[in-house]
């Protein structure tokens, strides 16, 4: 498994991801699963994949290529994040054609998503989501952030934190609480963590950073967020009738 | 969809579900997924329900058929939680099987999960989970809570709070908790929350509460836990960097 989530934010963008592949118990490796591609002057792009290693890997290849090449339908040239989510769109469902149709094996499930996310020129800087299919979803000003992967362990604590105004830090913070929660709960989430800044406007490297798992910074994060949350947890107000429990027990409403 | 969760601490049971079910998202109605049997001066069982609505009912049904006439293979006799959790894992075999053999429609899953709960006699309380194929599983000292339905959302919470020697008023606590995040963050699960605390070496009904979705502790809990998550995201120490962001950008790290 893997997670990976992106925010977007009116000043910019913030990106966190995992780095932890398996395939099966006992093939657990390390792999960056953030991709980034600062592309002269006015464009840059963020790639973070998630599912089967083998067609991102294809497909990451193959966009590098294509740079290189400065291909006609590359990330050089795409005129929007729309554009470019297509094209990776394209590529994603060729790469798992490619293997899928020489296997008639079921278990053998090539499929892959990406967060694309990135600016172009005078464009608002946006995230989108990639599905195995090719198509796509951008993130909307109700639910400005996207995840790909183990989703469900990190995502209410962005439901509660983020929204278009949230500052970049505070947006990174959270991705990165998120990160945490779901590395607590999911052996298949694991450090190094990366995560990137990029606020709106920069089109060079923004602020990259790589967590390794006794990374102070992260030792310190997770130690905080834990004595945080029972705090938090410590001052709720009891519920009804709990005070009695179990001295003596009441019974409240219908049988 | 549904969330149902259990924990079972040193000083007794807690359980805690949702109300709502689905059949596609125009049709939504409520149901109780909370079944109690106070069977007599040395025995009462809970049962949890999960997945398809007729073979948890077929089940519940049946369960209270073999009480009435005091089945010899019923809750009445069983003679431990194990037998218990083999009687209704049979009974839920069986109805799944009942209703799959008519049908060839793949898109028909007749599957559901409980949590089967209570204390007999002298033997300690406990729960266990009984998957649709019929077994179950313990929760145990190192993982004292079980879950069914919709379980990712509520997990950090548990895993973060509920130990063995946990007191029940805080684990009834944290259970409701773990529901808010997981109704805030999924549409499938919703009000009518229902708990119960049994007190270990209580037979009788133990504290059962019903609370509406506008309830004025579920209202005031959601509040507070919102309030107190924000200011426990607030205190955190910031990530190396973020400080600099986005007056100037600076790269960190490998590139």
């Amino acid at each position: 498994m893997t997670y990976c989530v992106a925010v977007a934010v009116d000043t910019g963008l913030v990106f966190a991801s995992d780095s932890r592949t398996h395939a099966g118990v006992d093939q657990i490796s390390t792999y960056s699963k953030m991709h980034r591609f600062h592309l002269g002057r006015d464009r840059f792009f963020v790639v973070l994949s998630a599912g089967n290693l083998a067609t991102t890997q294809g497909v990451l290849a193959q966009i590098q290529r294509d740079i290189d090449q400065s291909a006609r339908h590359g990330l050089n040239h795409a005129e929007g994040l729309g554009r470019a989510a297509e094209y990776i769109g394209a590529l994603s469902v060729a790469e798992q054609n490619k293997h899928q149709q020489s296997r008639q094996d079921k278990d053998f499930i090539p499929e892959a998503s990406f967060i694309l996310g990135g600016q172009i020129g005078e464009g608002a800087p946006g995230i989108v989501h990639i599905y195995p299919e090719g198509n796509f979803v951008r993130a909307s000003a109700a639910t400005p952030y996207l995840q790909i992967g183990e989703v469900k362990y990190g995502r209410p604590i962005l439901d509660r934190i983020v929204e278009r105004s949230t500052p970049l830090n505070a947006a990174l913070m959270c991705a990165l609480v998120s990160m945490d929660s779901t590395m607590r709960s999911s052996a298949a989430v694991g450090p190094p963590i990366e995560y990137l800044i990029q606020p709106a406007g920069v089109f060079g490297p923004g602020l990259y950073n790589s967590l390794a798992e006794d990374d102070e910074y992260l030792v310190e994060l997770r130690r905080s967020w834990a004595a945080n949350v029972r705090a938090a947890f410590d001052a709720l107000p009891e519920a009804p009738g709990i005070g009695e429990v179990p001295a003596t027990v009441t019974r409240i409403g219908a049988p």
